[in-house]
């Protein structure tokens, strides 16, 4: 155990945890974790797979730790009711759970829901959105995007996350894939084809209603079937597609999406995907370090007075 | 075998089989059939496979046999080639693909596909519209709704199919309840929930971009959450939400959506969830029988003089 330990920051999701050991200053001095995810946790068993991973460092030093992600859902060890937004630092350092763990002082973080009368929800993205905050990289104005399984789009305002919209783009895309008619003419593993997937950025750009995407996805089918796509090109047609209907969708309401800048905290495939989607519709976007939760943690433990 | 039997007629998808023993006036005399779609066929026998089905028929009398459906297809048994919109009756009989079988007359029944430059593609639905405009059971001039795992919509023109637009709605709702995080919250095996259906179908058909789909998905999630929606509920709300979708888009060029008038062929079950979805947003529907194909396959053969 290095000198100097103050916090052990854990993002906890559906299917893995992080663990990163921080000193005061947000340096992460050691690592752990792997697909201990909430689901594969065997018999709500949280406790011990939390001491798994990190009993080591909490037997050399006591520290505080925060948690964030799925793990304070109700499907998760202890609920962390969502916080509304606007929701910034202080909202969600003042709102912490703390979880039934006895070596150590152990909290979870809210996540974040919308103030519309159905709203919208996420839990862990927040953390990187406030690390990203904290750490200068992100604006205290701005767009972020956040790309994934369930992609976000925040809105941040005075330093606060004003609101934020959810896509399924990338689980509809894993689920066309492998789950459709769609799956049946790609080839696996194909290398990447920059050029289909400009073009599906395009199609799934433009203007329709909601439906017209149910039509858009059989279209994949038939410009396969006739030769306008190669089965290499397919995947990332699909991909460009969605990923178009969701940045167009995204920025709508905006009077001029030519010159909007967006941030992207994703990894580095991930986020260049997205970057050049992006770029195809005119818009500026720049990537941003994907492990800034580890800040978001910092300042949260700062808020909230945890580091002493 | 009962006198005068004058065509078989087989309806052959990716899933089954069904065959018809007509006589010279469309009558069903026999019909035959099961889980014999062309993805189970092995080996590529097709033509013991029909034999097993059609054999007895063919050994009593010696009749033509006229195949539709992905059976030509390239995956299939001999590919027939799409005729391009319009496409009537005339030109659908004028157009069969001779089967390699010994001990008949088999020959299969073109596609159809638009005339657009990445077009939209058909096979087998075809039939129950010709057979639906051959009975008069739709107009010479209609909109026709072919719900299903991929949903068709077809103007009717002076007889012809002028056009025709794909959804996958059927193939995305399955995806989304087996395959992604949606299905979770649900309860499997629920009475019908109507009224969510309906709420779905509204939500669907709201305005917004091709890419809201994505998000409106998530938000299904969102009201299962907050308890919006009941975990019984949600099938049907999901539902609701791409038929709506699907039905706004199909109408939007159309300048007065209420009191348009469509006619759905489908089973009972799948024709009436789309009939109360049409009503819900101000349409006329009317079911026809789907088992439309067999008139289909009768004009077919006659317009082919193969009834002698």
């Amino acid at each position: 155990m290095p000198e100097g330990a103050a916090l052990i920051g854990v993002d906890w999701g559906t299917t893995s945890l992080r663990a990163f050991l921080l000193d005061r200053a947000g340096k992460v001095i050691d690592r752990r974790g792997g697909a201990y995810g909430i689901m594969n946790v065997a018999d709500g068993d949280f406790a011990g797979t939390l001491g798994g991973q990190i009993g080591g460092w909490l037997d050399a030093a006591d520290v505080p730790v925060l948690m964030s992600g799925m793990i304070g859902s109700r499907q998760g060890w202890v609920e962390a009711p969502y916080v509304a937004c606007p929701a910034g630092l202080g909202d969600l350092a003042g709102r912490l759970t703390r979880a039934p763990y006895e070596s150590a002082d152990v909290r979870v973080i809210p996540g974040v829901r919308t103030a519309a009368a159905m709203p919208d929800v996420m839990r862990g993205e927040e953390m990187q959105v406030i690390g990203a905050i904290a750490t200068g990289a992100a604006g205290l104005n701005a767009r972020l995007l956040l790309p994934g399984t369930h992609s976000k789009w925040v809105r941040v305002e005075a330093g606060r996350i004003a609101d934020f919209a959810t896509y399924m783009t990338g689980e509809i895309f894993a689920a066309c894939r492998d789950h459709t008619i769609l799956g049946r003419l790609m080839t696996e593993g194909a290398d990447p084809q920059p050029e289909a997937f400009r073009r599906g950025v395009e199609d799934g750009a433009a203007s329709g209603g909601p439906g017209s995407l149910l039509h858009r996805l059989f279209a994949v089918r038939s410009a396969g079937l006739f030769g306008a796509l190669q089965a290499a090109e397919l995947p990332d047609y699909l991909s460009g597609l969605l990923i178009g209907a969701e940045l167009a969708d995204a920025t709508s309401e905006d009077a001029d999406r030519s010159g909007l800048a967006i941030a992207i905290i994703a990894s580095d495939l991930l986020g260049e995907r997205y970057r050049v989607a992006a770029e195809e519709l005119g818009m500026a976007a720049t990537l941003l370090d994907p492990d800034c939760v580890v800040a978001g943690h910092l300042a949260i433990a700062r808020s909230a007075g945890l580091l002493g």
